[in-house]
């Protein structure tokens, strides 16, 4: 009998699917954002697709793998954008579709297991207590929680509360380690960072607890303006008015509001700029006069006063937002991808303004104003107008050389994509929760060559572990 | 028959007091608080108070009073430390204790009467719905929140919203004017600085808007340290942890916590400097694995896991924080007083060191971390062990001197406190809504002296109105 026969056989009673077409379309993520990986993982499938629905199962399924040496790559809802979900040694997905419950809510506190898909986690909070999630993917809607804490870094809500990477945001993790006999771990504090944005290399995360705030009916709202910098001093003093209580706030430069975001492209023209914004309804007198002090600025769409036949046929603003902008320019142009730059505090505008300077429409800027360091900064995921790697690389090394940092997402492995850096308490952590190697392997690069000199200058989102 | 009894007459039904000695008491705030303040104001008093129950009284007295010209001073709770209550030309006192209903709680909002006790506010919108308010002074549980728009300017929670002045902390006021008839104002947005921090000379408020934010059990927290410095750059980090939720940081020099904080005083060391905090519960983990790393720090007492009997005999935190600081010290030493200071970002760490070098224990710090123009920084309220009013200047002009400016607690007008700038737009504002000048006079002396020239290059917190 072969490994996966006597595997299925000892699974036997759980939800299994071996149909290769299947198992192939669970075994991809969006990968294909980036045309490097495109084609490096086009390729990638697993052998079999596990759907466990209780922790038991997933120890079953981890204590049959280990004893057979097959690879187990944990799988939330796939939206991950670098590949991190796709099983490079094969072996089996475990896909955490089903382990979707949302378990206790209290003041403050939502515990939740690994595959509640986000928004369903807020539906819930939102009508026991009015309460929401800090932070939340532009895949609020499809996304895991368990997901975005193993393969995502912030989004919507960062530019109140940071990102994932801030200790605060993650309040405990449970965690099943690889092992003859998977060990459950209760994660906390200073720890909790050995398995956030590991791409499940050293874990499978089976329940999360997570901060909660207060929820609100965000108004949806877009500020046009002539000039693409405008929109975004703009965006660096809204940002910083302590007051005023935002949710997103998201500078994008024409023509990308225009052209790719086809539902909301009667209210923009062409050459205009758009500062995507969620606002608190009851601060919208306040943001009114804030944009009314701003003669370049003006209200293009706010959702609290727009009809509401107008408003069903539009998506949520955060969808056009995060990685959402480059999703909706991929669906007009399938040739574009894009970048995640850091631009950092105290100089980000100047910064934006060398790099549009440089690159001008070939890399369009998209900016997501967030907190970093207790700072109001900016990320940006621009457009790139694809032409070649190299003139990928390029144009990487352009922001480097200007003091932008890059978080590369045309890499799948963690230290490459520059969000996590490996380093001895890392590595220790990984030998005692995956001796074998067999979760997700090929995405750490520390622990696939020995050799691998981790100590770094480079800026890492989520910074090693050893401390002194 | 005198004005006065002319005015009782007019009157007659309404909630009138004329016990000269009851008077003179409802005719003084905290003014003693500055022994500068205290020499000036001693002999302050009206000759009526009345205490209206519904706005159709207010609009009563205000037009009783227009007609006969006598000064009326709006009260809250007296809680004011300037003399801002405090009637100069005599005339009426006009208490809001019993305007103090709370009208509408929804998501994200409450709508009171201006006399509501603060604390009340907050009693009922956590049984309501799990909210607060974002911002309270530590009188919480004696001001009233028309006292804190209109004489405060920030406290408890300005670590996390900034302070009043900043657009989105007050939604909507309603404003009474003081004409023959008196006109109501609702206002909102740009509006709003017209009335804010302006002492009640150009409007009594009636009715108050606010934003609310999520409500918790909020855990007193005291960190002590050997040496100050270290305190503030303990703070300095905690602020800017962008995931970490607190609601107050104040770090407070040796032997300020030990000698002035009595029932508190066996957990602090004489030589111990304390940071001050509250920190929501679900951060109690996050919060605690701060503090480990920081070899420099230990918790001298945390509130959730201290025993009942223990937390019974304790004033809470917030009680020890902002003013109370100073009041505790007066209630040990008659002779302290103390200044109002902002250590300008990005330096703040270093300014509080330079003082803090240069006037040692004549001088004790006293920091309250705040954001300020969207980074976090910290205000001082120093103790200062007072001798003279011309050292007291001298004080006040090394901290000049040295970059920091005062908010001067020392003066009764608005312009020399340095809170609120008057100009042009002020004034005429003031012109529409009290023509005769009757409201709380003596207080704003672009009023009083039409010679006065209010282009000054001073920061103030509440700017001027004019714009362009
Ligand atoms: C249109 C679009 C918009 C996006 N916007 C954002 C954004 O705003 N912010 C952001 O951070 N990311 C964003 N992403 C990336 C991605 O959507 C998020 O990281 C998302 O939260 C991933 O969740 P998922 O459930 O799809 O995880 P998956 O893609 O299934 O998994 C992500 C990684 O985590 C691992 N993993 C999943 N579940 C577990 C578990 N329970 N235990 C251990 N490991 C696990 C997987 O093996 C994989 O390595 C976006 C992607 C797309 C395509
Ligand atoms: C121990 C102590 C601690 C303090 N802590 C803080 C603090 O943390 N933060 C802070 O900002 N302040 C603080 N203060 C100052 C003061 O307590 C606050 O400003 C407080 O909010 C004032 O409220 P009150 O009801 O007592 O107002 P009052 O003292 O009664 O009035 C203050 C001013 O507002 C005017 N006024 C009152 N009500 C109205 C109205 N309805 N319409 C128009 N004008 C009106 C009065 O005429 C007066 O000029 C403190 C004072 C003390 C003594």
């Amino acid at each position: 009998m072969s490994t996966l026969e006597t595997l299925k056989a000892e699974l036997d009673g759980l939800q299994i699917e071996d149909n290769p077409q299947i198992v192939k379309q669970k075994s991809r993520d969006f990968f294909w954002y980036s045309p490097v990986l495109k084609h490096q993982l086009e390729n990638v499938s697993a052998e079999l697709v596990v759907t466990p629905k209780t922790e038991d199962e997933i120890v079953q399924v981890l204590k049959a793998c280990y004893a057979h040496d097959v690879a187990v790559t944990t799988r939330g809802a796939g939206t991950g954008n670098y590949g991190q979900a796709m099983p490079l040694a094969g072996g089996v997905i475990l896909n955490l579709a089903e382990m979707n419950k949302v378990k206790e809510i209290r003041p403050g506190v939502v515990v939740a297991e690994a595959g509640a898909i986000i928004s369903t986690i807020d539906d819930e909070c939102r009508a026991h207590s009015g309460q929401e999630l800090r932070l939340h993917p532009s895949t609020y809607r499809t996304a895991t929680i368990g997901g975005f804490i193993a393969g995502g870094s912030g989004g919507v809500g960062s530019i109140n509360w940071g990102g994932l990477r801030d200790a605060g945001n993650v309040i405990r993790l449970r965690v099943l380690t690889m092992e003859a006999e998977p060990r459950v771990l209760e994660m906390k504090g200073e720890d909790l960072q050995k398995v956030m944005h590991a791409y499940g290399t050293n874990g499978v995360i089976t329940e999360v607890e997570m901060p909660l705030t207060a929820s609100y009916d965000w108004v949806d709202v877009l500020v046009g303006f002539d000039a693409f910098m405008d929109s975004v001093h703009f965006a660096d003093a809204l940002g910083n008015q302590d007051g005023l209580l935002l949710k997103e706030i998201a500078p994008i430069a024409a023509p990308v509001p225009h052209d790719y975001f086809l539902r909301h492209q009667k209210f923009i023209r062409k050459d205009q700029s758009v500062v995507v914004c969620m606002v608190a309804p009851f601060a919208m007198d306040a943001f009114a006069a804030f944009v009314g002090r701003n003669s370049e600025a003006s209200i293009l769409y706010r959702s609290d006063t727009a009809d509401e036949g107008v408003k069903k046929g539009l998506p949520p603003a955060y969808e056009l937002a995060w990685n959402h902008t480059t999703l909706r320019g991929l669906r007009v142009d399938p040739n574009v991808t894009y970048l995640q730059v850091l631009y950092p505090y105290p100089n980000q505008v100047e910064k934006v303004r060398t790099m549009v300077e440089l690159l001008g429409d070939e890399v369009p800027a998209h900016l997501e104003y967030v907190r970093f360091d207790g700072k109001v900064t900016c990320f940006g995921l621009p457009i790139v107008r694809y032409s070649s790697e190299d003139r990928l690389n390029e144009i990487i090394k352009l922001h480097e050389d200007n003091g932008c940092p890059i978080f590369n997402p045309h890499r799948y492995t963690l230290e490459e994509g520059g969000m996590k850096q490996t380093d001895a308490v890392q590595l220790a952590f990984k030998k005692e929760a995956d001796p074998k190697g067999l979760l997700n392997p090929g995405k750490m690069i520390a622990w696939e060559d020995p050799s691998y000199d981790y100590s770094s200058e480079k800026l890492f989102l989520f910074p090693g572990l050893q401390t002194g």
